[in-house]
């Protein structure tokens, strides 16, 4: 169903800038976007501040500590959050799912808890779904969520006005069930999907297996979908999330963090006892030392190291915003994967979905930078390699790295890690690639698939290929009945 | 020769931390420095505010722009550089060897500069060297090296106090000269070893050609001497050219770039009219939008694209200082790399030096984390194999990434990118690495070379490999008589 409130500006692999329109809290907000996650009891940092200072838009609340706190029930029911928060903003409340998870059960139904967070203002509600952990028993993953889903459909019916209300997409680690379930979700008239329970993924660094949950998700709920990666708030992740079409992300890690002398980057989590320099430049390091900050008392340094967590979050999410719009989101996911062998697995399965970005990748961009072996099976060599099956060499075809020649009845460039094209593609994008002068084997065995390719697909053809000194493994992709010389031999 | 005024406190890969000592300030740098270049005509950001916000310890400024101006030689004579400035931290001066590499001429001699720049106050001298291009022909590099010594010979014999004198390396692109030039230079009495006339190869994205010239110029002078990169100050090639082992960077690029309205970021250069998004929350960005910046008259902006500029300069700095203390400073240089296909070819070549890094290399850090193929190829990689030759396996050996067998003599572990080793060596660094579930082909072609290695070693034993499903190109590395048995294809 076409999605209203959400609107797709830019895109970029399977990322995208949108505007959430929140028609009760009367703003749009910009995507991807940032909730820090407020606990009314503990403002680390007061939300007046994360919207003038961080530039927040929109930040989440918990309504089931509200409903169950004698100090904020009422106070919430009277002022309302927006006056209890001193927030303008957008406010999303999430349910006490993750309370069910944690501690097996919860007082309070989908349609109390709906009502409730419309009574207490809320812009954006949740129902109580079922989190399932990754790798439950198939039988726990299907019931808890035929339960989630009809708790959506109860959801459906409550009249909550204006407020929007999510829609998680759960299904633990079965990519089957995580689409089936993005297809249900979907189809209701909800509005936002969260992808639910991937927080114990994360924290065991498991990112291959969130890639492959938010693939499956998004496979069922489709592009229009605004997608919220529920729990994540770590920005060392947040470009490889974007880049799979997540939108939304709520940080609790900013302050949670700081509570524990934890200092967030974008390279991963340091403890502020081991740092002797503050690798950042934001208002709170760029006036401090680490040894000035030990010197703090407990509440001023917990303070000063939840701001600087959420500059860095901010920051992170401003880079990923201007990469999308530069057109180089994936030269940051690559970046960004060279901060953890998990990272890379993470980047490495976004590999096995190039297929799935590759449909809502632009098709030009200003550069192409290839970065590492990874690079040869970005989204464009996926589309390159479909692209040479509409194409039609005649006669005698030299595919080269080196000049044409009048000997054959047409000369194509061969270039790593695309493999051959005709000359006069050679200004299209992503031909365009900066490639560093020392590929490596992969960029040369793409190229070699792509020849392949391309041979399959014109039995009727003769083809050369003539290359510069490809390793053994690249040559042994090209198929037997190409004539193949390698031009570094020549003298 | 033993250098008094340079301490090595930390070490990682060929990088350092080390403290300078410049008596003539009286203060002790901590390196890796960055020397902001000061135009005595055009303070973009004053020297004081250098020290006091952004912890510059150092500077540099052109003696030979004083020299000639009509409006600073007398007072730079009259009340010193420091005075003149307005700054306490160390003062190096250049000696107009820039403008000689320019305009072809300038009208001073060595001892006459060094005489000027040890009058007006300065804490380390430049003689007049000559900067010889990259590819200069080699005639042509060898006679300009020649006056480049000459004129180093000339300037041990200017009595200049404590003054500290730089030696700097000339050569062109030609390692052996670079290689001769660092060992001649070391062999003087001067103090600060510039590699001289790098600037082009930056400026071309030559980063390759870059690790090659500095490593030649390092395999002259020793470990001993510290080394400044002159002329580099894109924060983007801190952590490679620190890893090689370069102490001092210069910038004149944080103003130069903002007069052109350029932004600088560790991923590259941007253009400020291209930006909707600041990637940085130094104290300029964090309370301003491009567009904000945009409206502010020419003078305003461009002061403040120059305190950004220096800000992310200085975070780079801290951020390589950080990873060098913490031990992954390599993890560091790989996740810079992925910023242009250029660096990526710097990184690359830096492989080509792992045996030379390996020499200062700690034999134990914190961790190793294996981030991409070319971690296949580090230092730690390489003494491992060199290891593998001081071992003694006996009888009949199993190397297997399964479990231990007693059907064998001994039972070790294979590790990809390591190769073999005995099992109590386990928990010994950089054995205990963390690597991705999703290894990549060079890891694993890096294990069989290990496995290569210890069979060549050993030509008394037997050995059988059980690996899981190692890719061919791997496979093909294994030595014929080993007996290797796929375990993943056991059931």
């Amino acid at each position: 169903m076409e999605r209203d409130a959400f609107e797709i500006r830019d895109q970029d692999a399977a990322g995208r800038i949108g505007e959430l329109t929140v028609p009760r809290a009367g703003v749009t907000v910009e995507t991807p976007a940032l909730l820090p996650v407020v606990n009314p009891h503990v403002r680390t940092v007061e939300p007046a501040r994360l919207e003038s200072e961080f530039g927040a838009e929109i930040l989440i609340t918990n309504s089931y500590i509200l409903y169950g706190s004698d100090d904020f029930r009422e106070a919430a029911l009277d002022r309302g959050l927006h006056d209890l928060l001193e927030f303008d903003g957008a406010i999303m409340t999430d349910s006490g799912s993750f309370q069910l998870a944690e501690y097996g059960e919860i007082d309070v139904t989908t349609e109390e808890i709906l009502r409730f967070q419309h009574e207490v203002g809320s812009d954006i509600g949740t129902p109580v779904d079922i989190p399932t952990p990754p790798d439950a028993p198939r039988e726990r993953a299907e019931s808890d969520l035929a339960t989630t889903q009809e708790r959506l459909e109860i959801a459906e019916n409550v009249d909550v006005g204006e407020m929007l209300v999510n829609a998680p997409v759960q299904g633990s680690t079965y990519a089957d069930l995580r689409e089936a379930a993005g297809r249900h979700a979907e189809a209701t008239n909800l509005d936002v999907f969260p992808v639910g329970a991937v927080v114990p993924l994360m924290n065991e660094y498991r990112y291959a297996d969130m890639v492959d949950v938010v693939a499956a998700a998004k496979r069922g709920l489709g592009a229009d979908a605004p997608v919220h990666l529920f729990g994540a708030g770590h920005p060392m992740m947040f470009a490889l999330a974007v880049a799979m079409g997540c939108d939304l992300f709520d940080s609790a890690a900013y302050a949670l963090y700081a509570r524990d002398d934890r200092y967030l980057t974008v390279r991963g989590t340091e403890h502020l006892a081991d740092l002797d320099y503050f690798p950042c430049s934001c208002p709170v390091c760029a006036e401090r030392t680490p040894d000035d900050l030990r010197q703090r008392g407990n509440e001023e340094r917990e303070r000063l190291l939840a701001e600087h967590n959420l500059h860095v979050t901010f920051e992170e999410m401003r880079t990923v915003k201007q990469a999308l719009r530069s057109g180089n989101l994936l030269e940051l996911v690559e970046n960004r994967a060279r901060a953890h062998p998990a990272m890379l697995d993470g980047y490495r399965a976004l590999a096995d979905h190039a297929g799935q970005l590759e449909r809502s990748d632009p098709a030009s961009k200003s550069s192409f930078f290839y970065l590492s072996g990874e690079s040869a099976t970005r989204p464009e060599v996926v589309r390159h390699h479909e692209r040479l099956s509409r194409l039609d060499p005649e006669g005698e075809v030299l595919l080269t790295e080196g000049s044409p020649s009048d000997n054959f009845d047409e000369s194509w460039r061969v270039v790593a890690p695309f493999g051959p094209f005709p000359r006069a593609l050679s200004e299209t994008y992503p031909l365009t690639a900066e490639t560093p002068e020392r590929m490596d084997a992969r960029g040369y065995e793409q190229a070699a698939r792509g020849v392949a390719r391309l041979v399959d697909e014109n039995p009727d053809c003769s083809f050369t290929l003539a290359h510069h000194d490809w390793p053994a493994s690249a040559v042994a992709l090209v198929p037997d009945e190409v004539d193949v010389l390698d031009l570094s031999e020549e003298y």
